[in-house]
């Protein structure tokens, strides 16, 4: 079996080890633009040799994982290029462009779109690691689009890997991954610009800051390049879940004016909630 | 040595497990309004024997965990109970009232303001455990104004429970805590509030929501009854870091609408910055 990775960072990289401790016999081969992320890539024995585009038609499986923007590119070039029965999966954290792109390429039934939410704030060779998509949901959508052997493989594979299925269509996706996903790397990064801007003395704020401040914007370490394209493609949907959440950061300062301290307990008592929402995401 | 805590929480439980473990003569005296948590406490182990304010005159150190509101009215009564060569150290989350209450109290010298970076969103006897302070920040707040003798006796207790001490004003102290903490709490509060709002349908948050998210909204988990007091004591500094968060997230939203992708590129790179400040929080 010849697996193609296009992109060898945290998710690419961690799934090509997966699929190698699973199916001992499969050749795994590298292509990324960035050549430093390729020698890491072999140097780490996540992939198996470096290739290139014009290879892949050799391939039986091609992981696309790449920033979303570049995807609309090169996946409906890709798809030209595999055989019959190769799959293609692209593991974007947008799904209602692509799947649009591609809505009447030829090839449409060789391609499978999914997004296994597994992200960190880390990126790149080096973070990748085995069992990172173990008890992780994935999320499919269109499933019906693909070729039905071709959905068999795959669900093999993301069976193997340990990740727990949810199909949906490709705009719902995208309206509650703004909620669940972006909004939160937004808010993070908007609060490391705040405290960072603030405080110019960051001794300061590295001293006095806790495992709560670290956790609220650990999104902020995240990968520009990625994410940019993703607040690109899901523009309509993020802004909305932005507006909704400053209106309600401004009605908390509201209350507050108004020393309306009676409702601020209730607010947060009411958010309390999200304890039993939360419990079982690792 | 008699120790008294007064609330038995994860601050002030894991406070008086981790002296009884350094200091094995020290006997645990407690008391908290919520009789559950006293038997709990005692279940636990955390405290040898439950107490009253009555029995006050009897203690070498009192430790006060209780919320910052409350402290207000009972900490100036205390003073006035404990013998002369007694320590008392409150742990709240604010400084800047109660020392400016205390300021002119015939037994300031008894008194030493601080505030152990070591807060987590679980509160209650449960989460007390031993441990919770190694390695962490304790600010703490005028210093001069204690006995110090009485310094001398804090400051061995907490080398021993192996945190960093940083000096700080507590005008200062309330302002940069507002940063790092309070506005943390309230990013986390709203963020919740706004998924929970927007998604009815429970099942798609937790099934879509990753580490990501989880880490975000942590602190929404945190309890009510010690927070609104916090908000409360510290608004005019609250309400400022919350304005200029909200400002960052509408500029953030105008950069969407205006479609400059580059701009926003260029806002996260340099909040990734953040990764060196972080480095080394717990």
């Amino acid at each position: 079996m010849k697996v193609f990775v296009i992109g060898v960072g945290l998710i690419g990289g961690s799934m090509v080890l997966d699929i190698k401790s699973h199916y001992p016999e499969a050749i795994i081969y590298g292509i990324d633009k960035n050549q430093n992320h390729i020698e890491k890539a072999l140097e780490l024995g996540i992939i198996d040799e470096k290739s290139s585009l014009d290879s892949l038609a050799d391939a039986d499986i091609v992981i696309v994982s790449i920033p979303v923007d570049i995807q609309l590119e090169v996946i409906p070039k890709m798809l030209q290029e595999i055989k019959d029965n190769c799959l293609l999966i692209d593991v974007g954290s947008t799904k209602e462009q692509i799947c649009k792109i591609l809505e009447n390429h030829p090839k449409r039934r060789n391609y499978l779109a999914t997004h296994p939410i597994a992200g960190t704030e880390y990126s790149g060779p080096t973070a990748a690691h085995l069992g990172l998509f173990n008890q992780k949901t994935n999320i499919i959508c269109e499933v019906e689009k693909t070729a039905f052997k071709l959905q068999e493989k795959a669900l093999e594979i993301f069976s193997k890997l340990g990740m727990r299925i949810r199909y949906m269509d490709a705009t719902s996706h995208d309206k509650h991954i703004a909620y669940v996903s972006h909004l939160s790397h937004i808010s993070s990064f908007m609060l490391g610009k705040t405290v960072i801007n603030k405080e110019k003395n960051e001794r300061d704020i590295f001293d006095m800051a806790g495992s709560g401040f670290a956790s609220t914007v650990r999104l902020a370490k995240s990968s520009p390049a990625m994410w940019t394209p993703i607040f690109e493609q899901n523009k309509t949907n993020v802004i909305e879940t932005l507006e909704e959440y400053i209106n309600n950061l401004q009605q908390f300062k509201k209350l507050m004016l108004q020393n309306d301290f009676t409702e601020i307990y209730k607010e947060m008592e009411s958010v309390n909630h999200i304890k039993q929402i939360l419990y079982g995401i690792k």
